[in-house]
């Protein structure tokens, strides 16, 4: 018996691992990569994969999930050539701004059933050949919860997640890009300003670079035109995060400078890196009824809390919070 | 056979790991811990340890190496001791800044044969049981190279280093300060910050927190307090540190704010992180005479430019660059 149908659109680290993660699930996996190589790879590997979107589109069936894989840059397009082919069809992403991609799905395929996604997962590697099954297990993947969103591909993107092994995080979409602003792409922007300042102390400072400087640009090694292409959609909610980061860092330096104390910066990133560790415990269970009326803001509240959706069954979804 | 004989004083992470690996290299080790659970958990497993810091240096050996492995704040009281029993000790330290230890040596314990060293190893972990026997495989270990520098101690710094799996790196305690300031005390400080600022985003951002977020705020988990210690005892070179960071960190949000181009800092972090992941693609070696006038200058100019020592016979080195 089979989940469903999907069809993903994009094999990069993302989409090649929601590939191998689907079908390991019992899903229905169909894919496409504008990569010849890449098509054959996956191919290889024992997967229904083409090269050919226009053919992924002509076998897609009306009730399968189109899943938008690729990099932001490349949404519009791809979307208007869904749009063509399967005008209503469900859709969601994995990209890592949903503002920009909503607006990108209301001019380019306007009548589409599109209910975005985000999976919190990821390595410094790109590619087909970074991907795996297990890349989603125990991640975060947020599913779009704005009021007017269509239940019914709303619990089939979350049906998708937990498969994969993620916990579902309902959120509004600004909710979700001022959030990752601050968790995923202002550590990115600090990763690439860290590995500079280092290298510019040069190649003695660089042999001397241990665990924490290791750590702490480890995602400077990400490919930097992908990284920029989420945080630039994102400018808006990014500058917020900046400053608040310069805010804190100018701080640190004036308090350093006058009395020589780092303590109040030190202190307050202790305890906000113990709230992140013990994010995940989490004592309270319910119930939520998808069809009851103000589920949605239901929905976003939870995950504005802290808390996520860990079983669907039916119409009713379990939740921890 | 013994390699020679260590006394390390305080048996935290980084003394913990030492002692451990010391002997497992086949010196002859002691210890001592302020600590009575500390030095009783220790002797449980097999070492030579005593609470008593007299009756360590009692039965230490005038040939014997003594590692200060105790947090600065800790250091000038400890030295006080150290010359009490043994004025012209050889002595050394695993301590995270070098000019203030080589200051308080000068003050505390003039007539010691001191030669400061640093392994570059950690983790966020702290104390005796989370030490390792092979916490330094392949970690850089700095030794002391400024002019004057004892070079028989030398030697024995750096014959315990190499057998503790390290490699050494030669330098002066200005520019071990300068480049440690860049690449292992600023990474605390951004960790800090990035960790308070994702903090602020509430339990949705925490919960969003995936790959980027956990590495780039990891060490600040480690205890504030050491890490305090460290970061304020070398003010002066990590205020340049902070001031360069400030100062990428404002370009980027100009740059973000007016043009929304993230690319100049994207591209020149992922150039440095490249530089950094290479650090120890060295394709010459050399030898080096330690008897020969100028030897000290010539391991220092090594160490600036990225090389190091892997081997010891006698009193040649062999340093690759």
């Amino acid at each position: 018996m089979t989940q469903g149908s999907v069809s993903v659109i994009g094999l990069g680290l993302i989409g090649g691992s929601l590939v191998r993660a689907a079908d390991a699930a019992g899903w229905k996996v169909r894919g496409a990569s504008r990569s010849e190589a890449t098509a054959a790879a996956a191919r290889d590997a024992g997967f229904d994969v083409t090269s050919s979107l226009d053919d992924l589109l002509r076998y897609t069936a009306d009730d399968a999930l189109v899943v938008l894989a690729v990099p932001l840059p490349a949404v519009a397009e791809v979307l208007a050539v869904v749009a063509r082919h399967i005008p209503r069809c469900r859709l969601t992403d994995v990209v890592s701004v949903k503002q920009p991609v909503g607006a990108a799905v209301a001019r380019r395929a306007p009548q589409a059933r599109y209910v975005g996604g985000h999976p919190m997962a990821g390595t410094s590697a790109s590619g087909w050949s970074a991907g795996t099954a297990t890349l989603f297990t125990r991640a975060s993947w947020v599913v779009g919860s704005d009021d007017g969103t269509d239940l019914e591909v709303w619990t089939q993107v979350a049906r998708l997640a937990l498969d994969c092994g993620a916990h579902v995080v309902p959120a509004g979409a600004a909710d979700h890009d001022a959030a990752v602003a601050r968790v995923s792409h202002l550590p990115h922007v600090l990763a690439a300003v860290l590995a500079s300042v280092g290298s510019d102390g040069g190649p003695l400072a660089m042999a001397l670079g241990a665990g924490s400087f290791s750590d702490g640009t480890r995602v400077a090694s990400s490919a930097p035109e992908l990284v920029r292409a989420m945080c630039e959609a994102n400018r808006d909610a990014l500058l917020d995060a900046v400053d608040d980061a310069l805010g804190r860092l100018g701080a640190a330096r004036g308090s350093l400078a006058s009395t020589g104390a780092l303590a109040a910066t030190l202190q307050a990133g202790h305890r906000a890196r113990q709230s992140f560790e013990s994010r995940h415990h989490k004592d309270g269970t319910a119930d939520i009824d998808l069809t009851a009326p103000g589920a949605l803001t239901q929905l976003r509240e939870i995950g504005r809390s802290g808390g996520r959706v860990i079983a669907l069954e039916g119409t009713r979804c379990r939740v921890q919070v």
